[in-house]
C-alpha cells in the first residue's frame, strides 16, 4: 500500500489515462461550452461573395490612381446595389456605384473607396479625392474562410464567438462530447442533510454541494446520490449504482483513518477494481485514495471540504477535462496569473503545499496574500481567491518573489 | 448628435448609472453562479460544537507538557468518541479519549494529540511523545462562523465554495437577482437565418448567436427576436416587444450608414426615448447607439460581428454586471492577464483601439501576439483570445512591452 503515496506530477499523468466519454449531438443555440467531438470544416467559402466592409463608391481603383485634395478623379454614378442583392450592373472605367457597408462589390469593379474620401459634386458626379489600392475594402470569397479549412479544432471547448461563426457557416447541429456524469456520494456518520438540524457532534453535508457546483463548472454534470453512513454494505451499493449511472465517482469523507479504511475495503470488494493511489504527496488533501474499477476512475476525497476542493482543482479538473474531451490542460492553464507574494512562507519538503490566497490588485500588478487558519475551517475557502502551490523540493517563498496562482473560477 | 460621441470611460460610466434587476429565491442546488442580492449573516455559530481536525485523542493539555521521545507521557485510555456523537464522557486529568477527525472534543479535554505521536502500551494505556498546546487540533465553536457575522457580501457571485458554505450553514433557498433578459434582434436586409442557404450578396444571421451565447456566458438570459429586415414599421414593432419582454434591447445590424439612421429613427419615435450615445471613439465598434427608454437601456450594436463583440467584451459586460446584481466590474477585473507583446504596433491617437491577440505561453510568462486582418472578418476573433487596449492618448506600443490583456471567458 505505500507505494501508492504518488506525487502530484504521477496523478496529474494517472487522471490523464482515463478514457474521454462519448458524443452527442446537439443544437447549435446549446452549443456555448460545449468540447467539439470532431474538428469542424468550413462546408463552403465564407462570406462566397466578395463584399465591402465600408460605406462607399465601388470603382475600378486604378481610375482613382493620382487623386488627391488638390486634384479629385471624377467619376460618374451609375447606380447603387442593395443590401443582400446580386448587382444587376457592371463598372464600367469613369463609373462609381453606391454600396454600403456588407454589400456586394458589382461585376468590373475592383475595389470600394470609403465615403469620407467622397464629394457629391450633383446626383450622378463624384469627386474621389485619395487614391484606392485594387481589392482595398474589399473582402474576397474566401477571406475568412476557404472551403475545407479547418474552421475550429476538435477538443475545443466554444465561446461564444465560436457559435458565432458556426452561425455563419450554417451549422445548426454540432456533435460535442456528452457532459461527463459524475456520481458523488457522501459519506460519515456525523453528516446530516442540508434541510436538518444538526445536534452537537454533526454537521450538514457541504461536499454534495460543493462538489455538484464544482462538476457544473467544469461543465461536467453532478449526479448527486446522497449522504450514506459509514456502512460497508450501504457504502458499496451507492457506490456500485454510482458505477452503474455515471462515468466517474466520487466519495467524500473519510479524513477520519477508519472511514478512509472502509472506503478501501469496499473498493477492494468490488471486483475488478484496481488502487491506483492510496495517498498524494499534498498538503492538504494527502488522504485521497483513486482506484480504476475497468475504465471508470473512482475518487475517495477527503472529508474536509477545504481539502476536497484542494484535490478538485488541482487534479479534478484536469480529470473532467480529460473526460470531456477538453484539449488537455488547457482550462487549467488559463486560470493562472502571475503576483506578487505578500509575506515569506515556509513549507515542508517532501510535500507539494497548496496554500489559500487572496488576490489584491494594486498599481496595476497583482498581489497573493497567503490565508492562513486552522485546518478544516472552510471560511477561509471563501475569502480565497485561488491556491498556490509550493513543490517539495521548495523549503518557502520570499516575500515580494513572483509566483503563479491557479484561481478559482467563478461561473 | 456630434456632442453625442462618447469615449471609453464616459460610456463605462453610463452603462454604471442603469438600475439592477429585482431579486427571486432560488434553490441551493441552483445558486451556483448567481448573484446574491442580500448578504449571507452565519444563522448559528459554525461548526457549533468544539470539533478536532485530526485523528488522536482527547487529553488534558498539561497532561502532555515534557512529554518527548525519549519521556513519553503515560495516560489511561477510557473510550472512544463516535462520530456525530456527543461524548458521554468527562476526561479527566491523566486519561485519554480516542477520537477521529471531525469528532466532539468532550469534556475536560482542551486538546488533541494526533496519533503519530501515540503509541498504545496495551489497550488502556497510552504513550504521548510530544508536547500539546492547549486548543491544538481543536476547531472551537465558531471559529468557522460567528452567528451573526457576515458570511458573504451582498452582490457576490456564487462559486462552488460559497455555495458549500452556505449548504454548512443549512441555507436552503438563496436569495439572488433575477438574471438579466436581454431581447437580441437582427437586422439587415442581407441577413437570412442560419437554416437558410444564403444566396449571393446574403450572409447568414451570426449575432444572434453571437450575442445570446455571450448573454449565457455573462449569466444574463438572452431572448433571441430573431431577424428584422430593414424596415421602419417593422423594427419599431420588434423593438416594442423587446422593450416590453426584456430588461434591455440590442439592436445589432446597422454597419452602413442606412441601417444605422433607420435604427436611430425607430429610437426617436418611442416616446421617452433619449439619445444618450451617438458613437464611441473606438476602434472597431465606434457605430454603436446607445438610448435610454425610461430606465430601460437600448443598444445599436455594429453589424460586424467582431466589431459587436468588442463593444460586449467592453461594455455590455459591466453592463450585465450592473444589471445583474454584481459589484460593479470585479468580472471585468478577474479577466486581466499581463503580457508581453511581441511586436510593434501603431495606433491612429484620437480613438482608443481594441487589437485582438493570440495569447501564448512562454517560459512561464504569457505574450501577446496582435491578430490583423481585414475589418470584418470573423475568423481573426476564433483565433484570438482577448483584446488589449491602446488609448487614444497612445500612439502605438512596443515589442516587449508590458501590457494588460482582456482576457475572452470560455464558459
Amino acid at each position: 500500500m505505500f507505494f501508492n503515496v504518488k506525487t502530484t506530477e504521477e496523478v496529474l499523468e494517472l487522471v490523464q489515462g482515463f478514457q474521454t466519454v462519448g458524443e452527442e449531438s446537439v443544437p447549435l443555440g446549446k452549443a456555448f461550452g460545449r468540447v467539439l467531438s470532431k474538428e469542424i470544416v468550413s462546408p463552403e467559402d465564407l462570406p462566397g461573395f466578395p463584399r465591402t466592409s465600408v460605406d462607399g463608391y465601388a470603382i475600378k481603383a486604378k481610375d482613382s490612381f493620382g487623386a488627391a485634395e488638390s486634384l479629385p478623379a471624377l467619376l460618374e454614378i451609375v447606380g447603387e446595389v442593395g443590401m443582400g442583392q446580386v448587382p444587376a450592373m457592371t463598372v464600367a472605367a469613369g463609373q462609381a456605384v453606391r454600396i454600403s457597408t456588407g454589400g456586394m462589390v458589382p461585376r468590373g469593379a475592383d475595389a470600394v473607396v470609403m465615403v469620407e474620401y467622397c464629394h457629391l459634386m450633383d446626383q450622378t458626379t463624384l469627386e474621389v479625392s485619395r487614391a484606392t489600392s485594387p481589392q482595398e475594402n474589399v473582402i474576397q470569397p474566401d477571406d475568412d474562410f476557404k472551403k475545407g479549412a479547418t474552421v475550429l479544432p476538435k477538443a475545443w471547448r466554444l465561446r461564444s464567438q465560436d457559435v458565432g461563426v458556426l452561425a455563419g457557416l450554417g451549422v445548426t447541429e454540432v456533435a460535442v462530447h456528452r457532459k461527463p456524469r459524475v456520481a458523488i456520494i457522501s459519506t460519515g456518520d456525523e453528516v446530516v442533510p442540508v434541510q436538518e438540524k444538526p445536534k452537537p457532534g454533526q454537521v450538514r453535508d457541504i461536499n454534495t454541494y460543493t462538489l455538484s457546483a464544482f462538476c457544473t463548472q467544469q461543465g461536467a454534470e453532478p449526479v448527486p446520490l446522497g449522504l450514506c453512513r459509514d456502512d460497508f454494505e450501504q457504502l458499496r451499493k451507492i457506490l456500485l449504482k454510482g458505477l452503474e449511472t455515471a462515468d466517474t465517482a466520487w466519495i467524500s469523507g473519510g479524513s477520519s483513518v477508519g472511514t478512509r479504511d472502509l472506503t478501501l475495503k469496499v473498493f477492494e470488494s468490488i471486483e475488478g477494481t484496481e488502487l491506483l493511489v492510496h495517498g498524494i504527496s499534498i498538503s492538504p488533501g494527502k488522504p485521497t485514495i483513486i482506484a480504476r474499477k475497468g475504465a471508470t476512475a473512482i475518487f475517495g476525497l477527503p472529508g474536509h471540504t477545504a481539502s476536497a476542493m484542494v484535490v478538485a482543482e488541482v487534479f479534478l479538473t484536469p480529470f473532467l477535462a480529460r473526460l470531456g474531451g477538453e484539449r488537455a490542460f488547457s482550462g487549467n492553464a488559463q486560470n493562472r496569473v502571475s503576483a506578487k507574494l505578500s509575506r515569506n512562507i515556509e513549507s515542508a519538503s517532501g510535500r507539494d503545499d497548496f496554500i489559500r490566497v487572496r488576490l489584491i490588485r494594486k498599481d496595476g500588478e497583482w498581489i497573493a496574500e497567503p490565508i492562513f487558519g486552522k485546518s478544516g475551517l472552510i471560511s477561509t475557502l471563501v475569502e480565497a481567491d485561488g491556491l498556490l502551490r509550493i513543490d517539495r523540493n521548495t523549503e518557502g517563498l520570499y516575500q515580494g518573489q513572483e509566483v503563479e496562482v491557479m484561481r478559482f473560477k467563478t461561473a
